[in-house]
């Protein structure tokens, strides 16, 4: 069944059902299927963002679109982590051909709310429209924590700097499914599942700002790339010891040639990047090292904020290191 | 000078600045630029709405920049206007291919700043990514009057129908712009500045709200479409006397065939259509009619909603009228 056959409102009919919820929702007066959502809210800090994924840019028509859901979902909670955030309601915008599988877009919608129930994120409204190829826009809006949000501007120098969970392996993911690199297949099932189901770390922006962080940001579009957008804000620069970025096993084992340029300049990795000085930073690695369970991750100081400005990268005797990518601009020419 | 030639983060930083407000807005602890936006906010009832606009499909590559982008917030804002609220922030989601100008971007975000300073809508974050055609996806947080809120489902039967402004005048546009039809100037005027700026009913709504009208829809998708979202989800009907609807003077003359057509099934007029008891619309168009001021509009009893399902068009006499469009639909065949 086509996207024609039921018309817009009957879309808006059948991708409303996907993504209602059966919990209890009091503080939500007006969901789905109004000309706006409304929602009560206590006095309080809140955080809004907006992320876009295209076809044939973010993804391609092949792609499962239970994935593309679950990952538009998850890079915007990616962005509510880097403030250390609760993600709670989101609006879906998407623009489709006529000729679109209603199926296609019940399992992208599926893939949504898959993810938004894991974390407490209701879908409260959207829209639809049409288009010549389809653009998905999910906005979010959560609640920062009372101790405060994390941003850009806040790394000073002598602030450690380090990172939530691996590098390089969304990037690694995204060459075995588009390269056909033979790798085992417990290494396949790391580096697909990094790039097909990034796991926003909403839990880790919390733990960070509760420790007292106040400077990250998500590295969606690579640590090289990210760590820049870090230290302009904060007037500051950085140096990174390669020899400590967190690689998964995996990612060395199966690129040995390209997994620290993968894990420097591959992007979509959507973990956390921050700076704190060296008391805060023993607080939050005790803090995080006692934390158990499934999708528990490592949190490695990778480097320090220095006054001076720019990003060097220093091999394990302390020497400069050239010609690594600086990571991923959607626009620059062999960017 | 294309966005290709400045990059992602070199477009960011000239649209930053674009939009970037001169009003203080102590209670924005995070503008553009971070990974989300940040604001305080008091306890309250807040409002929600996205809308999309895709070249090709809802503006033209010749179309003024500067009025895609009055227009991609005028229909957020009118979401906002027909909940009665009050618009506040705003976050831009921007799809575009790398040889685009960015001067065009340039206008695109002038003409949202500029619709957005009249109503205090500030944007305070976005997205730009890279796509094969220009997307605009607007996402606007707002609040709800103390009042309360309208919605599409509070219409009961025995209220009166009643819209803002005039019909039909917006459809009359996009042919005076597309077809060269022959007009006097003034009325060129009215019904092209009624297609690239639709003035967002926020006052209107509001003076609703606040007169106890709970039943409200804006009828982007024309008069006829909406109506029947409104009467769904209200579980009514409705009859609507087709020489009351309020066509503009320029619109008849202009085209005095299809000016009936046009106000029922033309779409885009961004008015809001709204049901009250006698009582509560005796105090609404007293209200309205004691306001002054340059975009006053005028508020008109159309018809009445039903006990009986379905949307019913009478002529003067009360007959039934056949055969003129029910709206809007972005993907039925032939809509």
């Amino acid at each position: 069944m086509k996207v024609s056959d039921i018309g817009e409102f009957g879309l808006i009919d059948v991708l409303s059902q996907v993504v209602a919820t059966d919990r209890p929702q009091p503080q939500v007066t007006v969901g789905p299927g109004d000309d706006a959502a409304a929602w009560q809210v206590e006095a309080s800090t809140l955080l809004a963002t907006t992320d876009t994924m295209v076809e044939g840019i973010h993804f391609s028509p092949e792609s499962e679109w239970w994935h593309v859901g679950w990952k538009s979902l998850a890079s915007n909670l990616s962005d509510i982590a880097a403030m250390g955030g609760s993600p709670r309601y989101a609006l879906a915008s998407l623009s489709l051909p006529d000729d679109t599988d209603v199926d296609d877009m019940v399992r992208l919608c599926q893939g949504i709310k898959h993810l938004g129930d894991i974390f407490g994120v209701m879908v409260v409204g959207g829209n639809v429209t049409r288009a010549p190829l389809v653009v998905i826009t999910l906005m979010v809006v959560g609640q920062a924590l009372a101790e405060g949000v994390m941003t850009r501007s806040a790394a000073a120098p002598g602030d450690l700097l380090a990172v939530t969970g691996h590098l390089g392996s969304s990037a690694a993911g995204l060459r075995a499914l588009t390269a056909g690199v033979e790798m085992p297949a417990s290494t396949r099932e790391h580096v697909v599942g990094a790039h097909l189901q990034p796991w926003p770390r909403i839990a880790e922006g919390q733990l960070l700002v509760r420790q007292g962080v106040r400077a990250a940001i998500d590295i969606s579009d690579g640590l090289g790339s990210d760590l820049g957008h870090l230290c302009r804000a904060s007037n500051a620069g950085a140096e990174v010891s390669l020899d400590r970025l967190p690689i998964h096993p995996a990612v060395r084992e199966a690129f040995p040639e390209e997994a620290v340029g993968l894990a420097v300049g591959g992007g979509e990795d959507y973990e956390l990047l921050f700076a704190a000085g060296p008391e805060v930073m023993d607080r939050v690695l005790a803090a995080a090292g006692g934390r158990q369970g499934e999708k528990d991750c490592p949190i490695t100081v990778i480097g320090r904020i220095t006054a001076e400005s720019g990003v060097s990268l220093v091999d394990a005797e302390g020497g400069p290191v050239q010609g690594l990518g600086a990571g991923w601009d959607h626009f620059r020419k062999g960017g």
